[in-house]
């Protein structure tokens, strides 16, 4: 059996998300099994790095299959391709290891969100960023940033009600600019809970906006509890950039 | 009387283009004068640049209106966007002087058009450039298009049947660049003819493929038939960047 390895780029907003459903063909995960399925002429499971909410945008999404198919990659990427509607792409193809699992083997992710922090809303990032009018402090949003850094607890930073499993995650890097009137935050780390960044988006807004001051990390942390941080920002700012393997 | 300049971005996927239109309420200028109309409760004409055609867009379109409400600039542009869908915003918003005339003052302008020069699709630019999988020689595209520059009669490089107005045209500046995949011509002239510009990325593009020589150009303007110059390049590719005045 051969092993193969997408990186898939999508626009989210038709899309109830990554994960495949029973009763809605409305998800990415969906889209590729129904084309890879029909193409190889048997039921294929496509393995993604993880799961994308609805809305939630990708231009790295990791994904493997297996097939025993003998199409060569470029045909296969162009039959994909040529069958996926418009707002999912393959960008590229490999042939990968037998044991290559694209959720197992990813060691860390990287996320964007983008918000538009001009008083003009913007005609052509409308789909693909937040719109925050009032001007953001992107020096008070770095400092507090930094205080997110490291290996912490982030169960008040997720929407997850309870979990059974560890809630620890290490976030190694978090980028803040702007440029031309977008502001965007990077933050790269080993993992992340159900609806990490979009919280700690919202929380960092308003910090950047005077709402709260840098300390407002701390408290979070310290009282543990989701209601404590700042609302979900909205999931179309979001951009799953890169899924990394060893 | 006020004389409102404002400048324009807007998205023209789901227009018929600038122009009103007495059986359609699909175009840019019907849009702006629906709302200006509403907000100063009396019929206002909105006065642009000129046209865009049905599907293209515009970063920097200029246009203006008269008033004699008193309302302050910032609460006219509020409002306006307010009203406004989301695919047309109002960037800037001036007082002009009372004889300003979008259209009769303009002494330039500049178009971009946007080619997607990569086999694999573009997800997020799909509806905002043109997708030309064959890689394109840009360096014998940028010596084409200095034989564009300068004063010619440019009928054969439009849609015109015949004018009775002069088709002579100068184009001040060509610029050609490719950045990450994404092939930008931009166009700088006096004023252009309908569909010029297209057409002339359509021609471009036939000679960076290679299917014609650099000496294509001279032929086109030595025949001045629109016959045999290339295809009109479709419209989502093309942005109206910006509008020269005094």
């Amino acid at each position: 059996m051969r092993n193969i390895r997408m990186v898939l780029e999508y626009d989210g907003a038709r899309y109830r998300g990554w994960q495949r459903l029973k009763d809605s063909d409305k998800t990415i995960q969906g889209k590729l099994e129904a084309v890879i399925s029909q193409m190889v002429e048997r039921d294929t499971e496509v393995i993604g790095s993880g799961r994308t909410d609805a809305g939630v945008h990708a231009k790295g999404q990791v994904a493997n299959f297996f097939t025993s198919s003998d199409m060569p990659l470029k045909e296969i990427q162009e039959y994909i391709n040529h069958y996926l509607p418009k707002d999912i792409a393959v960008k590229a193809i490999t042939e990968a290891a037998p044991r290559f699992n694209s959720r197992l083997n990813a060691i860390g992710k990287k996320y964007t969100y983008y918000i538009w922090n001009q008083k003009t809303p913007s005609v052509f990032q409308r789909d693909y960023s937040y719109h925050t009018p009032n001007p953001l402090d992107i020096n008070k949003m770095k400092k507090a940033s930094e205080k997110l850094l490291g290996t912490h607890d982030f169960l008040a930073f997720s929407s997850l009600k309870k979990s059974k499993k560890s809630t620890i995650r290490t976030i190694e890097e978090i980028v803040i600019e702007k440029n031309q009137g977008m502001l965007t935050i990077s933050i790269k780390g080993d993992g992340f809970l159900y609806n990490m960044i979009r919280i700690i988006v919202g929380t960092l807004i308003d910090i950047g906006a005077g709402k709260e001051g840098i300390a407002y990390i701390d408290e979070i942390f310290k009282r543990g509890e989701r209601r404590y941080a700042g609302v979900t920002a909205p999931a179309q700012g979001l951009f799953l950039e890169e899924v990394y393997y060893d």
